[in-house]
Order: structure tokens, then sequence, then C-alpha cells
């Protein structure tokens, strides 16, 4: 595939100490596998400077885009902006169209300096709009900075989407054998991988109300090679005496 | 904190196409926090070698100890094992006791190929035993390779826990006010954050029911500190004229 690829920064102490389940990375695979864009890779750092500007500096040279989620409101623990402006090494300073936003929207006073502090940017930022929060996502290069509240998230990836360059979309097909074992189909799983190089083939073992068995799911480009290699698979789990059954992955 | 560190390494094809919601670095975070270890990164990689291999280097050298989900079934695309046997450096070879418990437990005329790679591991490797499953779970050094399933891992991580160096345990309070804006309480929580150099003190906006307000979390290894925190971060809520909640991080 030579999809554009992205990959999605997570900044959260909440996410680490197992206080917050993260839902983001679910919501954007989704999103970002549909417009043919290829997540490669996810990373969870703390709220710690140069953890965060490492990850940024290296993430956002490996792959094509970078999302990064959460530390964007005016507490003293959100110090994203400030760390994308020196992973940047381009100075952090008053968005001067968001300072004036902020300030009509506030009232002069309580536009307070820690909310001024949400109206700073590194240089050369320019703002993701959304209609549900005042929270100061941008993009600047590659790099797309937004909030870590899941609707605020969400409402700025809409903003952001049409933005974003495109690929073909990546789109999955699946086959579900109750009752079998990944070992018993594993070697002629294998084969059928071997004859559908532009298929990823993944075999997932799953237990659902007590009863177990394995889903095949085939992940690509071109829903019709994904078709033919689910009706072979499909085959495979019936030549082993299991009932096939095609849906949607879930 | 001078509290052991640790890293996960989700190997995972399935969590970057958003098909599954990871639950395991939570379940995760919340048992090494209560055992004192500081969960210091997570990563999700694809199912590609040196993806994995190169994540495996770098995460079991910067902290104490890592941990693995995924990737170890029978399929063709459960390359774990050889790959934690490349980073290490040594021989991926059959282990012996692994081997013939399989044999064993399977019979020998349904221990094929595929199944006998689940026996094979890197030279050095020591099995995280189970009571719910045969997966091939392993510690080699400071590195800890489980399954993907969530119950499968659970259960290898209960027989691994003993195992692990332990720290001051990682303890969180909690403190909600309702109705408040992070701008409002921005300079008084840091002033606050600056005398307690030793708790770490988060700020999270919810919104809830239609209803928004502020979620004010102290984490670290002293319970008295965390009080006291709570208790001053309480008294600035009050000032603002709000009810602070005071209760369980969740």
């Amino acid at each position: 595939m030579s999809n554009p690829t992205a990959a999605i920064l997570i900044i959260g102490n909440e996410i680490l100490s197992g206080r917050t389940q993260d839902t983001n990375v679910n919501f954007l695979a989704k999103r970002l596998a549909a417009r043919g864009i290829e997540l490669a890779e996810v990373r969870v750092v703390p709220d710690v400077p140069h953890r965060i500007i490492t990850a940024v500096v290296q993430l956002r040279a490996s792959y094509s885009m970078l999302f990064t989620t959460g530390g964007i409101g005016p507490t003293h623990d959100d110090i994203t902006s400030e760390c994308i402006a020196a992973a940047f090494g381009v100075p952090w300073e008053i968005h001067e169209e968001t300072f004036a936003a902020m300030e009509a929207y506030m009232g002069k006073e309580h536009f307070n300096a820690a909310r001024q502090r949400m109206a700073t940017m590194p240089r050369g930022a320019k703002p993701i709009n959304n209609k549900i929060s005042m929270a100061p996502g941008f993009t600047i290069g590659n790099v797309h900075v937004m909030a870590g509240v899941p609707k605020i998230m969400q409402a700025m990836y809409d903003a952001l989407e049409p933005t974003l360059p495109t690929g073909t979309p990546i789109t999955m097909r699946a086959v579900y054998g109750m009752g079998i074992l990944e070992g018993a189909i594993a070697a002629g799983l294998s084969a059928i991988q071997d004859r559908f190089a532009d298929v990823d083939l993944g075999s997932y073992p799953f237990r659902r109300d007590g009863a177990g068995g394995v889903a095949i799911v085939a992940k690509g480009t071109d829903p019709k090679l994904l078709e033919s290699a689910i009706a072979e698979v499909s085959q495979l789990l019936a030549a082993q005496g299991f009932d096939p059954i095609q849906g949607e992955p879930e």
C-alpha cells in the first residue's frame, strides 16, 4: 500500500495511571482507515516536556502525519503547545486572531493569564476550529494538535478531516469459525496469506458467552482481493468440518 | 518517585485498524500502580518484524521492565516470539519442557508444525504458566511476553505479578467541581502544584449527562500528601464559590 501514514501521540498521565480508558485511538483508527490513511503507530507518554518533544520529533519524521491528543487546556499540566513549539524550534507566542476571539467571547475581565496561555501557539500554527469548544487545537506542519476529551477531539477531527490527504480506503472482511482452534488451521491460513501478498490476513481467537472460536480478518485496499481471500479461508474452515460465518469485522 | 518503571508494547494490527478497542493497557496500568510500578510509556506497533524488534530494544533499555501483548499464537501473523529472540540476539529454539507438555496435552497426532511453533522460544526464556490457556507467554530478561486476548493476558499477569519488583504503591485522590471551568482555577492550581513537588496534580474537564465540570486528581506515593493537596484544592474551589465533591478517582 502506498497510502499516507499516520501516528497518534497520546499525552496523558491519566491513561498511564489507569484512571482513564482511552477511546480516541479507536475513533481515529476507524476514521483514518476510511480515508485511506494507514495508522502505523501509537504512543502514550506522560506530561513531561522532554518525553513529549522527543516523541513529536521522532513520529512526525517517521510518518506522513502526526495527531496528538491531550494537554491543550489552561492548567499547569497542559504543556503540549509549548512542547510542539520546542519540537519545531519556533517561538511560542500569542496567536493574535485566537487571542482576540477568546477575549471577545469571554469578556476582558475573565480573560485571565491562564486563558491567555490557551491563545499562545507555536509560530506558524493554524487553529483547528470546532463547534463545541474554545479549546485551542491547531495544525503546524504535519502535526495536528487536538484535545484529549473525546467529544472535543472528535469535533476537531471532523473539522480537520477535509484538509487531510487521502489514500485508497482500507477495508476489512471477516469470517468466523466457532469452536475452531487456531492451531488446526494455521498452515492453511499461512498458505492463503502467501497467495495474497496485498491482503493482510489476521487471525484472532475470541471467547464469547462461554464459547470460543477464531475470527479471520482480511484487511486491505482492494475489496475484490479481500473477498477472494475470505472465500479461500471459508473453504479451509469448511474442509476442516467447521461452518464458516462471514460477516463484518467488529 | 524512585519506583521501578515499565512500558507496554502492544503488537496488534487489530488495534491500529480500529477493529479492536484495547483494554489491556487500562488493566495493566491499574495493577502496576497498585504494585508501585510506574507505567511510563505505551506503544502500539503493527505485526512487522523490524518495528517490533526496534521497539523491544528501545523500551527494554529505557525502563525497568517491558510487557508485550499479542502475537504469540500459532498462526502466520504471530511473530512476537521470534522478534524477541532477534531483539535479544539469542537463538529461537524448541523449549523442551513446553514442547513435551503441549504434546502430552494435545496428543501427538494434533501437535502439528504450527503448534510446535508455539513451543519455540528465545533461548533463556522462562514460560509464564497460566490456568486458562496453553498460550506460550514467557519472560526473558526484563521482558514479559503475554497474550493479546484480555482474559489470557490477565491470567498471565496474575501468574507473573509475584515475580515483579515492588515499589511504593501509587494512589490517587480526586475532587470534582461541577460547573467549574479550568481557566478560572488554573492559577490557583498551579500554585498548589508548586507547593507539592511530590504530588502529580492533574486537571481533567469532563462532561456527563449534559453537565460539565473539572476533576482534579492528585497522584503519588504518599497518601498524606495527596490528602493535603486535595484539601487545598477543595479550599480553592470553595473560595471560587463551587462545592467541592471529594471522591475516588474513576
